[in-house]
């Protein structure tokens, strides 16, 4: 019987010896190990956090005590010592237990997280509210270094260390962000680390924190030592402990950026290393970034510490040098800096991921629109999709699409890609957004010579009669089949239409359907509230026009299947066609 | 002559002597209090920071050397030495030149800059993109205090920390943010002031930057002497600068947070204090906090750094104790502390201006709506404005409304307010926000009992044919103007409806209209891109009704009087009559 087997709940940890306990760290990691092999999710860091998550369910008592764990990273070994073991060690019961943290699912998560350094102001909630109701307990933040260089974080260490109660910060440091971690605050963890917690720069004393250094932060002992000693504190507190991501499996130890998160199927291979072979919408926006390099221009590609999602690898990073920056999480740092670059000559390229763009609101509006700053932003994984609730990427054109100033482009293809990438690059009139297609690679092999300088110009793909299909992006080969679909069912010869902007309408060419069209269909692939649609049903308010649009519902939906949400939001062929049939 | 006079351009500073540029500081700050006295404006910071802006075209060589200003509240000074001093100096011109950075006015502006925490970030980019093009001069960001607590300026920190060239950020510490500064950071602000810049504890130190410490930062010889000491660096620098708020008027010394900001007329006054005696929507929410605070309830009103705006003075925050956090600049920690507060059983209450609430998006969607929390958001000033580009308070409708699980709540009466307010405080299910009216109070003076936990229930407030007004919030006046003068000009009585929530459609009444309604307009306080009225129309798409939605454009617009905003939009009942008659 192994120790986890042993494991329901936090009571069994507290009764454990310091060797059950090395044990159980070890159980726990091959558990984490058979479960990403399995089903994919976070390695590196759950593998790193196990010792300590033994000895802060040892320590504290959770969950009158209660943990908050920064983007969920390394939420895992909580999750199998509150209960949820199954859900790391039943492959047929993987799926019921996400990989964040989520009260849902126990009463020692507290919320639902998804998005990197929140925990520490989310708990100075939680501490806040005990204070006022009088209650007495510990409340405890978990965060990751990399989670550091976001600003809510700084945000809520600056407030936290106000309070004049008990607050603990446990900072995991193991040397990592998702990719190596950038910015000034990491010599500064260098620095303690190196001095075993003694050096003279302090940032967190500094602004006002007690502080203690685990150099051994995978040792069970030194662990529990230290949490005793700050358990009931009533100071503002940091206990800064060196782990080591990816511990207990070796190729994740060596190459701790490809196994920070991991697709399955990795235990069958000899090395970490992924070959993409295969022309996507990724390699030729790297090898458009590496020929302006090479070129000799000012190009700088951004990221936010998430280099993996547009697989700009080492060897990319490399080669573009001085002409790559990863500003760390900060996304809202990234917009701006952008807005500088191109404000003074260089030819930004910032690369975000949909659902991350969500932190930079104000900077896109105000660094960047506002000032009319000729960036050039790639928005990826746009669109509806199965993900975990915290990943949806279904908002980004409600966001960007309403900020005056901003063009933001849906391409349909690579060669309409390349021709928008092109065209943003080296224009200077507006801030340029881009939706890549989070879809394989497009072809329609004849070169794209349109001047995207005449904003709201849709394409008319192919005029016919009665009705339209105006068909957004990655959606556009739905709306091809739609026009198919509808052909065959009713002999009806839709128009359709590339709009190619989600930031406006084509107010001719709207005009122009008025004449033999007596309903107009739009397709996105996101939310319809606030989205690009709307702009369309709006423009016809006034006429007899009859307009559907298909998109996503106004709702957070949690690792739902694709095809199910489909089905829901009406995004097929068979069942949009239905839709326009009781119209038309 | 004031030497204020022979001034034009930087190039005349240069050749002034001591003498002459300390009487140059004092015509400086008599030329902002006379300007301040006519239009209002930056009052404190920008007397504060006179000679070091004189000091920084002396040592510096604008425009070649590109300065940033944060926030732009210590940009008058500047203007003055740029070219610019007819905007401060001759009363018929004051209105040409904005309060804020603006490129538009000079090339000694490099952005338009009005939200905080920003400088850095935009200054990172310029100073990367002048190594990149391997060009030579100084890149400067001037930052106050206060500004330092917002979560951009800290990512801008860390990343500018890690240029290997120059790059110089000039801290103003004048000991206050617009209100006292709130965050552990201050703590170690005033040791760096108490040991004249030689405390151990130095959090800029510590993530990497050069330090210099100015202890006279009203002295011009000392910022000299600083600044030419850092002209020039190949290193990330921090030059710390300790300067008098307020300086030169009195009144502005002894009461930093008055004289911050301030509107015209302030010298025909004895003190600074504003009495608001008249009971308005800021007077009955300060009493609904008050009241639930002496009922012993764990009411939390949050502020971000801008209690003014709330006219939450400092009586009512020594009143309001330990129930009051003013989180300092940080929105997206405001937000998430709320959540936090929120989840463990108290009752946060923020507030936020609808420009700064921009900040936030992420956070409200993942620590806010995703999670569920119930914590109230109250949303100041949102509307149509003639304001400076920089503010403008249009935007917050699409921004908020298309999260989900956000109910977002228009009221347009002192009643419906109190009891939106009295409901949202006590549920326990939704995030919910309201848009407290930016109009003088509007009294009823009748109870309204409605149960606003149904949720999109609109009020039918006078049933009516042919037409149905949707009038939302403060724009119901309007919708009231609009049905008269239909009555007038038409005969037609129209229908009149309060739509209470800006977040969803009543499905049941809107097909209800159908009956006997052949159009719908929609009036709201703001942009009509992804905002209230286009969900009413998507829901008609599929129906004859018509639908006229009246809102703003999108558009940046820049101190645009009002009256022509309302024009140029059509939303005067003339103008909106008009429309309604082309195509009853």
């Amino acid at each position: 019987m192994t120790v986890l087997e042993k494991i329901n709940s936090p009571q069994d940890v507290k009764k454990l010896s310091i060797e059950e306990m090395n044990s159980l760290a070890d159980d726990i990691r091959s558990a984490i190990i058979n479960r990403v092999n399995t089903i994919g999710g976070h390695l590196g860091p759950d593998l790193g956090i196990a010792e300590a998550a033994i000895a802060m369910h040892y320590v504290f008592n959770s969950p009158e005590d209660k943990f908050v764990f920064d983007v969920s990273h390394q939420v895992y070994p909580h999750k199998m010592l509150t209960g949820r073991k199954h859900g790391f060690v039943d492959p047929s019961r993987f799926l019921e237990i996400s990989g964040y943290s989520n009260p849902q699912e126990s009463e020692h998560d507290h919320f639902v997280i998804g998005h990197t350094s929140t925990s520490v102001s989310l708990a100075t909630g939680l501490a806040k509210a005990r204070d006022l109701k009088n209650e007495k307990y510990n409340v405890i933040a978990l965060i990751g270094d990399g989670s550091l260089s976001g600003g809510e974080a700084y945000e809520g260490f600056n407030n936290a260390a106000e309070l004049d109660s008990n607050m603990i910060i446990i900072i995991n440091d193991n040397e990592m962000s998702i990719a190596p971690n950038e910015g000034g605050l990491y010599k500064n963890l260098a620095e303690l680390r190196n001095t075993n917690g003694q050096a003279v720069n302090n940032v967190f004393k500094a602004i006002g924190f007690d502080y203690y250094y685990v150099e051994e932060g995978n040792n069970v002992e030194a662990l529990i030592s230290a949490f005793e000693k700050v358990k009931d504190t009533n100071r503002p507190t940091v206990v800064h402990i060196h782990t080591l991501k990816g511990k207990g499996y070796e190729p994740a130890v060596l190459d701790k950026e490809t196994y920070h998160w991991h697709i399955p199927g990795f235990l069958d291979k000899k090395t970490g290393d992924i070959a993409f072979e295969t022309e996507s919408y990724n390699s030729i926006t790297k090898d458009f970034l590496l020929k302006k390099k090479q070129s000799g221009e000012p190009v700088v590609a951004i990221t936010a510490a998430t280099p993996g999602v547009f697989e700009f690898n080492p060897d990319f990073r490399e080669k573009m040098g001085k002409n790559y920056t990863d500003v760390g999480i900060a996304e809202e740092h990234a917009i701006a800096y952008a807005s500088g670059l191109a404000k003074n000559g260089a030819k930004p390229v910032l690369c975000l991921m949909s659902s991350f763009v969500q932190r930079t609101y104000d900077q896109m509006s105000q660094d960047l629109a506002l000032n009319n700053s000729p960036a050039t932003v790639l928005i990826y994984w746009g669109g509806i999709s199965g993900a975990d609730m915290t990943h949806l990427c279904t908002f980004d054109i409600p966001l960007i699409s309403n900020i005056p100033n901003i063009v933001y482009l849906a391409p349909t293809s690579k060669e309409e890609y390349l021709a928008m990438l092109e065209w943003s690059y080296n224009q200077n009139e507006h801030p340029v957004f881009i939706r890549v297609p989070a879809t394989e690679l497009v072809s329609t092999g004849i070169e794209d010579n349109t001047d995207y300088s005449k904003l709201n110009k849709y394409k008319l793909v192919k005029k016919g009669e009665k009705a339209a299909i105006i068909a957004a992006g990655t959606f556009f080969a739905l709306g091809e089949q739609v026009k198919q679909e509808l052909k065959t069912q009713t002999g009806i010869d839709a128009t359709l239409i590339n709009p190619c902007y989600l930031t406006g309408v084509d107010e001719e060419l709207l005009n122009e359907l008025k004449k033999d069209h007596s309903l107009v269909i739009t397709l996105e692939d996101g939310e319809l509230d606030g989205g690009f649609g709307e702009k369309v049903t709006r423009f016809y308010g006034n006429s007899c026009m009859k307009v559907l649009n298909f998109g996503a519902k106004k709702e957070f939906t949690d690792r739902v299947p694709l095809e199910e949400l489909y089905n829901r939001y009406h995004l097929t062929k068979e069942l949009i066609v239905n839709d326009m049939k009781e119209v038309l």
